[in-house]
């Protein structure tokens, strides 16, 4: 766990932290916490489009790194709670570049706003940026580091399907060795008992040593596999896209974009769910999408609850 | 008529569409509808600034190419009439450029918003979007095909003016080929009787055969002329810029560009009102804007009533 | 003082003038009307987070220039009084480049927004703009010349601690030449009396001629110095960074960036405020960060209830 600097005048009943920077904050007594609060966020959607919860609010976004489907879900978390929202978009173009740091951008933004949602390309700015603020702060992603919020929103599809976290037999593709997604989920669900990681992939993309130790170290399962069939009874299959550059050639690249990719008769009547942070490249053929245990879609609409809950619970309104 | 998609929890009782993609939904019926809508939105920016009509909605702007014009009176419209707004602004720069398939997007920006508007360079775009979207969808301009409210803005500046939209002798210039604002606009028109329409301008920017030939079918009078006289009798003269990147030398473009250009002797006491879609390069004179048949700056401000009523009655809240 | 065209539908009790383009219209009679609003809105963040005064109005902010701090202060501003907000940015890819003029585009954006709020680079824009618009005018900065808000907020911060902005001995450094921030607090603040101005900092960027002679024609008492040390009785020092383009070589710059340069022996115990309007690069060393006469955070902080507090009052609302 870690502590960040408490402001005076925010107190936070429902969480143990003021930031939330890294998916080891994530523990199962936590997560279900979260849970309860996004069940009603997403009822008061439903009933009601917006809340008024944070209106005496206002949400800081910084993207600092191109991220229109995480700044959205962030915009329209603040804007079905009615906050206010600061932006600075495309940092790039900005005076943040003039040799200004990180921490002096930060103790500028809290004057700013109630709470700070950055995305920024530096591994470790996260931490950085959390232990300065004076108010609650939100990493959106840290380059390769975390994005602990897309934790949040896999565990919470496959929890809404399945009822549980534990005891299930999932399957990670197709590049868990670079895959934040897979790193933080694998890493939330080694917490819970009996469940069974198989990795699947180009051997290039296998996960790294550490990952893997880590995840043994739990107890939990875990296999490495060169093919995988979903009818054999998986619960869950987290997929991402491979990227053409991280191959050394285009044949190799090709090969593998082939192999590595869910065709409808892959996933009908497997009863396998099927998730992907998005987007979707050629991992996932469309012909899939209208498959009942197809979830990506309603994966991504569970980020706005998800992260309504949290902007909540943060700001010590839930 | 275009048939899409119809939400289950969305019921609209003003409109038969459930998303608007194309000048050719607009008959004479429907705008009729739009204008009193429009009527009343006026009247309550008037009186109350902004009004609660949609506060428990939220409208996502994808303005995938730059139109800070319409852009910004799309947000005028949602924000005076309470709307949550989300963005995904200069795409270029954004995650959607990885590959992802349009179809993905929509279905992602569908679970962040109540209503989608959309700019898209591509031709086409709006229809597959609007197909796919199970939230009304507004085509704010794909590519050079269709800009349906601009052609409503149109209308409404005039019927303002005139109180008909029959009947009416119109000028249109001056890159009739190229212009969607002058192709949705006379289409829209030419549904109603008696309308005779002259169009003026380059030789090379003349309006196509397969314009010329719908029109006409309607019993529409259509006149090719070189040079117009605004104190003969006209009503309306709709102009827009020349693009200089059309012409295959300067000169020649040069010597359009001094032709075709409003000056302040041309519009005075010609009692012909003078529209433009905006921006006003050289075809209209500065000289020309205090004069009270100069309407073009009040055309751009009922971009606003005019988007909010659109709003308004695809969500079923008019 | 500049007089603007009124819009019949505005009355503003609290200013004599309907927009803000220059420092030179903030007189001591205004400022003091400033401070007493700014008190109260900066008391109704900390009371109330956000509160209704503007939700009845639109502010557009056209930041043609980058400037993500301006930018997001007033985004800050007009989402705790709950105004809503139309946006404009990054203007080089939009359709302003398109040849329009700034006239044109100002009368466009009056009709979308009740209060326009504008950074542009071309020095003289903001006079050109307020000219022109029907709606209330804020000046975020235009080129080299002005940027009247920052003074604002200079002046606000220095009275809120020393209680008084008369008899001050102040220290303004490092780039006398150029900064417009310097310039404008130098000539508001030589509108009280008492006050002695010593200017700090490379030979190469000394105060111009000009300004000096207008200081000076007040009665203020102006010095240039090569060194200052500020436990020598100084109550004030506004300092901000070199720019290296400034500089013929890298190696004069280099030594004048040794040279002007505050660290932490400098500043403790010497009762001197210091002020910097940020970013700050290398001219206030992070040692100093943490003493309880460096105020830059704190008055980076005061540009919220200040942008409020301009925003009510040229609204009539305050």
């Amino acid at each position: 766990m870690l502590f960040f600097r408490q402001s005076d005048d925010e107190t936070n009943k429902m969480l143990p932290f003021k930031s939330l920077t890294s998916s080891k904050q994530l523990t199962p007594e936590i997560i279900e916490t979260f849970f309860t609060v996004t069940d009603k966020m997403a009822a008061d959607i439903e009933a009601k489009g917006r809340i008024d919860l944070l209106d005496d609010k206002v949400v800081a976004l910084l993207f600092f790194e191109p991220s229109s489907r995480t700044m959205m879900s962030f915009q329209s978390a603040a804007q079905r709670l009615k906050a206010g929202m600061v932006f600075a978009q495309n940092a790039s173009s900005t005076s943040f570049e003039k040799g200004e740091s990180l921490e002096d951008l930060i103790r500028m933004v809290e004057a700013y706003s109630d709470i700070i949602v950055m995305r920024h390309a530096q591994q470790g700015s996260a931490d950085i940026a959390a232990g300065i603020s004076k108010v609650p702060f939100i990493n959106a992603g840290d380059g390769g580091n975390e994005h602990p919020t897309q934790a949040l929103i896999d565990a919470y599809t496959i929890h809404k399907e399945k009822g549980r976290l534990d005891s299930l037999n999932i399957v990670f593709g197709y590049d868990s060795l670079q895959s934040r997604s897979i790193h933080s989920l694998s890493r939330v669900l080694s917490q819970y008992e009996g469940n069974r990681f198989t990795f699947t992939g180009p051997k290039e993309l296998e996960p790294s040593d550490r990952l893997l130790a880590d995840l043994r170290a739990t107890g939990t399962e875990c296999i490495i596999a060169n093919e995988v069939n979903l009818h054999d009874g998986y619960d869950v299959a987290y997929v991402n896209r491979l990227q053409e550059e991280r191959f050394e050639n285009k044949v190799i690249f090709e090969k593998n974009r082939q192999k590595y990719r869910l065709n409808r008769v892959d996933v009908e009547n497997s009863g396998c769910l099927i998730l992907d942070p998005l987007p979707r490249i050629d991992e996932i053929s469309t012909e899939v999408d209208d498959l009942p245990n197809a979830l990506y879609f309603k994966q991504a609409s569970h980020g706005v609850p998800v992260r309504m809950a949290l902007l909540a619970m943060l700001l010590g309104k839930a």
